[in-house]
């Protein structure tokens, strides 16, 4: 028996923290920082390519210009110049981005946060990809969302599977149409149109994750969902079923953590109520110098400088996947982005392999913890932007030749 | 009639979204940035004692010590030595804190958030001071809960009220023990040690809300509810019915957005979980810049520094509005932070007045956003942190011949 001084806390939680849990993935990394070990696991950026130097200089920029402003409390809506220039940004002849229609967040997990706060109720439906981003499922689930998953094929979302759904009236469509976590695909211009007008016609909210579009190594780049649905509306900015999301942390560094979400007024307004109660805003020098490096022309010199890295290391990935991997292992073949999955003969539990894996010094995430309905035991997802393509080589062989073992 | 093509948003947001409402405080700062205008309606730092140069060192010796690292994905629960830090810093002869009862927040607001998020359902009753901190009600409010607010006096929540509510079962009580917010008040000793009787006996949660604490002006320092509740449990930290929030917001800069939550593992291993999905981790830079202040030694020598100016400040406040304010007003006597609280003659009504202060170039805060139950009509809200003693004087001068003219 428990004494009056000491407390249980776990009769205080609320009930839905039962939904809640540790990202299988930020545990794994835990284990992989370790300098021994060559990690498919992570979703990281190359941090060996962040230009130190230039970041200096850009702070001692901000800090001359803005002085003790930089450090002082800021907007929720987020700093006015780096609104109105992703305004700028996201504008095209096609869509009509004011300043209205953007906030700034704390990353891309604070805007999934924030939009299922304002969007979803207990029991609501949601559609999403199957395997989807495991943060998404962090941040609605514990609202007592109940997911309709739908199967994805080398192109996406296979869309016409979405409509038998929509007799569930799902309030929300989650998606994320290009290189997507953690399958890597990217959908078809066909499917996006086909997704639009569906959700036209039943009045459903899409909202469009895009982390990784400005990553791609071939290809045509396809337009947003947001681009297809929008009706421009003038200085009011543009009305929309899509609310989409955006950071700079695949682009720049994901240390600053600036995400934003473009989308309709109505639904800025809202999420900046909720952006209010959940940290005031964004930090102010990370924003400042977000907006000193793209106001600088930084991107137009530094993606470049990752495209052609992350290339090499997709391409490394693929070949070494083809000369070392079993023949019965099939996996996506990703255009850009930072994953691409794998499938292994069924009887293969890529969980309980693990630990063999990292016995050899290569790490991995069991493809199980994307997938809804317990599918994807048989998956593993890799991550081919953080290792050296030397290192890709090296621990797809060592992979490889543990996949052998087991898959013959 | 709308056409197929638009989307009524407003259909669309959940239910709680009614509850959400943007703060009165933070829209009136909108107004008040106006350089004419005499402002003591924020709780702004004074930004211009940021020692500017200092901080430009400091992140050129982050970015030369950890370089990429500094701006890449960090762990969730805060940078380890950043943890170790406050452990060291809160603990004392009474209290044993280790790095596991310390996690790194997005500013004391998102602290908050976090706790309403694992701990209230829709219905839970919770304690607070009346009047109380805007930000609190903002984040908790749209979970359902339902408010037990507690008088306060010259000494604080008034304790021995916080017994009769009991019968109601709160899930938890909500207090800021140092130079409340808006009161400028501080919990006596005595009603310290109540409290945490009390709540040890009815097994209730604290939220001790303490961004002001190390801003003391004058009287003597008082033990936090924290050390006075804890039981030390050696290598485990300690376990505490008190959920301890704290910034640098006040102490450094706000623009960093770094707080944090001290409290027994249990809870921060929920809290944990729930910053996940909330943001994954704090800004990597903001944390790294901080430790490298503290770990320098800044706080020391820049405390001294604030305490001098926001002492004259505070003491010029109080000598303007003896002089210049009506003989019918009242107001708090702050030992430390950043507010004090008027109180006028009941048929004042301090929100319809505003306009007419702005117009004469000085603004305040309308008690009543602070307050539960339609209270604080005839209360305004003064910061004494963020003007000039010169510009202090003048303003409440303003101010008081504007109240005399509709006190008398």
């Amino acid at each position: 028996m428990r004494s009056q001084l000491e407390m249980d806390w776990n009769k205080c939680f609320a009930l839905r923290t039962a939904l809640m849990r540790r990202s299988a993935v930020r545990e794994l990394l835990k284990v992989t920082a370790r300098p021994e070990i060559i990690s498919f696991a992570g979703g990281l950026p190359a941090a060996e390519l962040f230009p130190v130097e230039r970041i200096k200089k850009a702070l001692t920029a901000v800090l001359d210009r803005a002085g003790g402003q930089a450090l002082q409390y800021s907007a929720t809506e987020g700093l006015a110049d780096l609104r109105a220039w992703l305004a700028r940004q996201f504008s095209n002849s096609r869509l009509q981005v004011r300043s209205e229609n953007v906030l700034i967040t704390t990353g891309g997990q604070q805007a999934l946060d924030l939009i299922g706060r304002i969007l979803l109720e207990e029991g609501d439906r949601v559609i999403l990809e199957n395997p989807t981003y495991l943060g998404l499922l962090a941040a609605w689930r514990p609202a007592g969302v109940k997911f309709l998953p739908v199967a994805c094929d080398a192109n996406g979302l296979r869309v016409e599977d979405c409509e038998l759904l929509l007799k569930q009236k799902p309030r929300a469509i989650y998606c994320v149409p290009n290189f997507q976590n953690p399958q890597g695909t990217t959908l078809s211009l066909a499917r996006r149109k086909r997704l639009v007008s569906l959700v036209r016609k039943h009045s459903i909210a899409v909202i469009e994750d895009n982390p990784y579009g400005e990553l791609r190594y071939s290809g045509r780049a396809l337009p947003n969902l947001l681009e297809l649905d929008a009706r421009n509306q003038g200085a009011g900015g543009f009305d929309s079923r899509v609310i989409y999301t955006g950071t700079f942390s695949k682009v720049l560094m994901p240390g600053l953590r600036v995400g934003w979400v473009i989308a309709s007024r109505a639904v800025i307004e809202k999420l900046t109520q909720a952006k209010q109660a959940a940290d005031l805003h964004t930090s102010t020098l990370s924003q400042y110098l977000a907006l000193e490096l793209v106001g600088q022309g930084f991107l137009e010199e530094f993606l470049p400088v990752l495209l052609e890295n992350y290339r090499e290391r997709r391409d490394a990935m693929l070949a070494a996947l083809g000369k070392y991997f079993p023949k019965t292992a099939i996996w996506t073949q990703p255009e850009g982005g930072m994953f691409l999955l794998v499938t292994l003969p069924k009887h293969v539990n890529t969980g309980a392999l693990l630990p063999a894996a990292l016995k050899r010094g290569v790490a991995y995430v069991p493809g199980e913890a994307f997938h809804l309905n317990g599918e994807g035991k048989n998956t593993l997802r890799l991550n081919c932007s953080n290792a050296r393509p030397d290192q890709i080589e090296a621990g797809i062989t060592t992979l490889g030749s543990l996949l052998n073992e087991i898959c013959t």
